[in-house]
C-alpha cells in the first residue's frame, strides 16, 4: 500500500514573471482555475537513488521538478502518476507530479511536514526546472486562485474567487513553458498586471475570463486555431480564453461544445489533497 | 433555485485568545480539524428585512452571527441550514452558517466578492456575536487547519497538517462558547500557546490530539463524561480529546467504537465551497 494523493489541473489565465535568486520567491502573479481533471500521484520509497522512476500514465519519464522534491526531501522514490489531462499543454501536469510526490512522500514516510512546507518544496523544484511559476501554489489552494504575490508561502500570498463553474477545454498542441518564460517577458508581465488589476476591481467569473482573452493576445501568445476557437465560443454566447501555457481553449459551462467543438468537460475544484489510503 | 454552500464542521483542538477592537483582527490561535459532516447552507434573497429567517434544521432560530453577515453584505434573505451535526457542542455550526451564508448570498447576488473578503465578513459576525475566534477561518481552508496568527485575512495566518486521517466522535452536550471565551482566558490561552509551540516542534497528527488532550485539562475545559470517554479510547490502543468548546470527544479513526462507543464517523476534508446549481 503506498501513499497517493490527488492534484487537480491548473489553467492560468494571465501572469507576469516575478524572478528571484530563491525559487521559493520566485513566481508569478496571475489567476487560474484548478480543475476536476487532475493527477492522482503514487510513492513507494525504494533503496538509493537507482530505484528512482517517474511512471506518467505507464510510461517512463524525466520530469526535474519531481527530482527536485526528491532531492529537497532527502528521499528515494518510484512515483507513479496518473491523469487525463494532456501533458504540455497548459494544465500544470507537472506542477501537479511535483506536488503529489510531495504530499504522498511525506505521507508514506511520516516525514512530518505542514502543507505550506510541502507547497514551498514543490513550488521551488518547479521553478528550478524552469516548468512553471504559480501552478503549484494555485493547485494547493484549488478554487479559482488569484495570486498576489508571488512565490510559495511564506512569501506569496493568494486570495480566490468563490465561484465553482463547469469549465470546458480542448487541446490544438503544445507550447514551451521554458522557452516563453525564459524569454523576453517584459510585455507580457505589463499584460498580465494590467489583467489583475482589472479583475481586483470586478472580481467575478465573466471579468477573469474577459482579462485573460485580452491577455493572451496582448502578449501575442494566441495561435490561429485558439483565435478561432475563441471566437467561434464567443459567436455562441460563450466565454473562453487560452490557457497559459499550451494551444489549448477554456471555456466555461459548455461553451466550447456549444459551438460544436468535441471538448472536454470538468469543474472548477478544491485543493490537492491525500487520498484514503 | 437558489445558491447554496456546504461547509465543514470544525473542531478546534487547543486555542489561546487574542482580543481585539477590530472583530476582524480578533481571533484565536491554535488547530483543528475541517470535517466532511457538515452544513449545507442555501440563501433566498426577500424584499426587506422584516423577512429574514434561519431555519436550522427546519425550525427557525436566532443567530446573530448570521444577522451580522446579512448586515455586513447589506442583503436581506431567507437562510436555510441543514446539518448531521450536534448543535453547541463544539462543531462550529454558527461559524458554518455564517460562511455558508456569505458564500451563497454573493453567488445569489452576484456580489462580486473575492474569498478573503467572505472569509473576513463572517468571521467578523461571528467574532461580534462571541459564538466563535476561529471556526471560520478553519473552515474556509479545510483539512487540519493550525491557526498561527489570529484574526480573518489578511491579518490571519494558517497553515496545516496535510493528513486527512478518519474521525469519530460523540457528545455528551453543550458548553457556552461565549462564556468560556468571554471570561478569564489567561490561563486557558497559557495552555494554547504551549501546546501550538508544541505542535510547531512535531507537526503530525498524533501530536495533534496528545496537545489537544493535554490543553482540555490544562485549561480545565473537562467533564467527567469527557475524561472517561477519552480514558476509554487510549485504553483501547486508540487516541482521542476534546472539541473546543463542547462536551464533545473525537478520535482518530475508529477510535471510540473500538472503545464501545457509539460514535459518528466521518473524515478530514476540503473547506468550504458553493455548490453546483
Amino acid at each position: 500500500m503506498t501513499a497517493r494523493a490527488f492534484v487537480p489541473g491548473h489553467v492560468t489565465g494571465f501572469f507576469s514573471v516575478h524572478p528571484d535568486d530563491d525559487p521559493v520567491v520566485a513566481g508569478s502573479r496571475g489567476a487560474g482555475l484548478a480543475l476536476s481533471d487532475g493527477v492522482t500521484v503514487g510513492v513507494e520509497p525504494v533503496a538509493d537513488p537507482s530505484g528512482r522512476r517517474l511512471l506518467l500514465n505507464g510510461r517512463a519519464v524525466e520530469m526535474p521538478a519531481v527530482t527536485g522534491v526528491l532531492d529537497r526531501l532527502g528521499a528515494d522514490a518510484r512515483v507513479t502518476a496518473e491523469t487525463e489531462l494532456p501533458i504540455s499543454a497548459g494544465f500544470g501536469v507537472s506542477g501537479a507530479c511535483a506536488l503529489g510526490t510531495a504530499l504522498a512522500l511525506d505521507a508514506e514516510t511520516a516525514g512530518g511536514h505542514t502543507d505550506r512546507e510541502l507547497v514551498a518544496v514543490a513550488h521551488a523544484s518547479e521553478v528550478e526546472a524552469g516548468t512553471g511559476l504559480g501552478d503549484v501554489v494555485g493547485q494547493a489552494r484549488g478554487g479559482m486562485p488569484i495570486r498576489l504575490e508571488p512565490g510559495a508561502p511564506p512569501q506569496g500570498y493568494l486570495d480566490g474567487l468563490p465561484a465553482r463553474p463547469g469549465v470546458e477545454y480542448i487541446t490544438f498542441g503544445g507550447l514551451d513553458t521554458a522557452e516563453v518564460i525564459g524569454g523576453d517577458t517584459e510585455a507580457l508581465s505589463r499584460a498580465g498586471e494590467a489583467a489583475l488589476e482589472t479583475l481586483h476591481d470586478s472580481p467575478t467569473v465573466e471579468t477573469f475570463v474577459g482579462a485573460s482573452r485580452r491577455f493572451a493576445r496582448e502578449a501575442r501568445l494566441t495561435t490561429p486555431d485558439v483565435e478561432t476557437a475563441i471566437e467561434d465560443v464567443q459567436a455562441a454566447g460563450g466565454e473562453a480564453a487560452m490557457a497559459m501555457l499550451g494551444q489549448t481553449v477554456f471555456a466555461l459551462d459548455d461553451g466550447l461544445s456549444r459551438a460544436g467543438y468535441d471538448a472536454r468537460s470538468c469543474r472548477v475544484t478544491a485543493g490537492a489533497t491525500l487520498l484514503e489510503a
